[in-house]
């Protein structure tokens, strides 16, 4: 079994707010990051796949396979995006980056057919917010 | 003559959007940095100085200083901001790297005396936007 | 099940040498990090917990609560010191990377309560001794 | 149980192409990577070893130890080396990093018991081939 | 005056080997360089423009004008190409990353006028060939 | 004019203290550097030459000859070292990171007649001391 880890970055913008809770307790949980504004990340995110290479090409897939379907799902919705006004699922969901990191999976795992046929699975997806701070789930 | 750089993280939201612009021209300039909504990056913002070591302490300066200085001048200002709402000097300007690299040195130029005696100068100052992409301008 | 790491560097001196052992095995095990008068390192500590998001507030976890108890338990003791002479825990033990590795997962394992109720798991500690060198241990 | 993962970089150049497949196919799978005369990457292999560290000397395995290991077995074989003309076990088979993966895990597992006894395990092997795509192996 | 600085990664091989010199001048001057077959590299070629920006738009230049004009003068003729038989400039140059920066630098500069006004120089080409090792030329 | 850049890592220890100064000044310049029993870094040291390539081999220099020549006069005087009391030219002066710099311009400058001729030019200097600080000097 081998694992390929293959990585992308995005840019986008959030503000860290829940309207299930009073000013004074989104501006303790959340710092800075409920400034009403808004501020942005560089993200990178991490999708892995295992299985077991194909004989003739040496590879689990192609490149250029994985990188359209990622870019698909999951980049095309995410890159230069608000995730608070631009993402319907993060509409009534405080876009942290723990929940980001488990739409990209679910994104990912409903439409895996559309990619793999069953000798490849979705292992982790993981997301870098900043240099010190990471989050992942497994496939 | 010696100089020294220290990096400085802060994480920023804005929109590339000029009102003196057509939409048409907008979109076609700015491209997805033009969306509405905005979007966001891990910036990071080195300061250089230069100058000799003071015999005593064989240091340029102390770090904890130039640390209070950046901090009070530029990352209170703009960690966690919206370039395009929070930063009243960038109000009528398109909140460009190029742009806010020219800010930050306007900022720490004109305070530098709150700072440093004759023997230190402003050296440098640099901005990474992403991993791709830097700007700088001479102290 | 989500998995956060945050990452927190710190600076140390150590000198590799046990009490046991003769000064030609001392010499042969750790060769010039056996040197009498100790050499440095950059360290960086990941910590990683595991468990699932609060969902009023998307989070596994404030960060700064997190940060908070690490560097209560951790980095107040380890940044800036001497491994050999400032760690009462290492006067008996030889202070390598395995052994910190060791003693700041049994300093985190061993005051958990104070930071997590039952659903945070502590789930993995990880030191980078230098690029090239890394160690790390479930929670 | 302790995981020491240590990092090692090779420069190597490689073409990917199957005699089994037509020339289309060929470019169809391996795009760019099928030019005949081939291309190449600056690689990192790292390798993990698992185990409880010795209590006189507090090390999984003496650094050297490991890193002659590492040399011998596998660096001096791949680095600066064409994998499709300078390696025999890769002579009928396509050097994509899938196969490099698993070879340098039988290279390394195949001569353990030269390298350590029962008490410490090979755990992975991991291959950077750019700084976007890496391929693991448990070990 | 502003520099922006954009990097650009490619893969490529090479084999040093001068035909000027003796077999035994090869192997001493180039070392595992001089492997018949070839090895390769991850390249980052950085590319530095420097010039005021302009009023309206608030950049030196669009960010899509500078990759274009890099990837058509550049990286098509580079990036997984081997650069002893694919690039005519370096027939009967060694291709070392010294020749290569100075062969870049010629190429951008020779065709400058198809890509910026008087506005704009070109301030600087510079190449990593190894995290360890960088070259690099004024515009 | 070419300029070629190497980068050199190296482990040591430091205090900062001055004997010239009281227990509360020390105190106040150096701060948790003060520590008695120092504390460490994993320094990298960078080594810039500048010249013109030789046309024969399309080299500045060989990689080996400046390797060999900074490993004799600055490596195996520094790595895995305590500045401290290892080091006889800074047995006087504070071990700031500002002296460490110009003490190894001063053993390449001194030295550099050995290792190149008028060709070729000591540039620059540059020691990263950590992630976030950056100290050089011209050559």
């Amino acid at each position: 079994m081998l694992r390929l880890t293959r990585r992308y970055p995005f840019a986008a913008s959030h503000r860290l707010h829940s309207d299930q809770l009073s000013a004074e307790e989104n501006a303790r949980l959340f710092g800075k990051c409920n400034n009403p504004f808004g501020h942005g990340h560089n993200y990178v995110v991490e999708v892995s796949v295992s299985g077991v290479a194909e004989e003739a090409s040496g590879m689990l897939t192609r490149r250029e396979d994985l990188d359209d379907f990622v870019h698909k799902k999951v980049l095309t919705r995410l890159d230069h995006a608000n995730l608070n006004t631009d993402i319907p699922e993060l509409e009534n969901v405080v876009p942290t980056t723990e929940n980001l990191t488990l739409l990209i999976q679910s994104w990912l795992a409903g439409a895996w057919s559309e990619f793999a046929g069953g000798n490849l699975q979705l292992n982790r997806v993981r997301i870098e917010e900043t240099g010190r701070n990471s989050f992942e789930v497994k496939g």
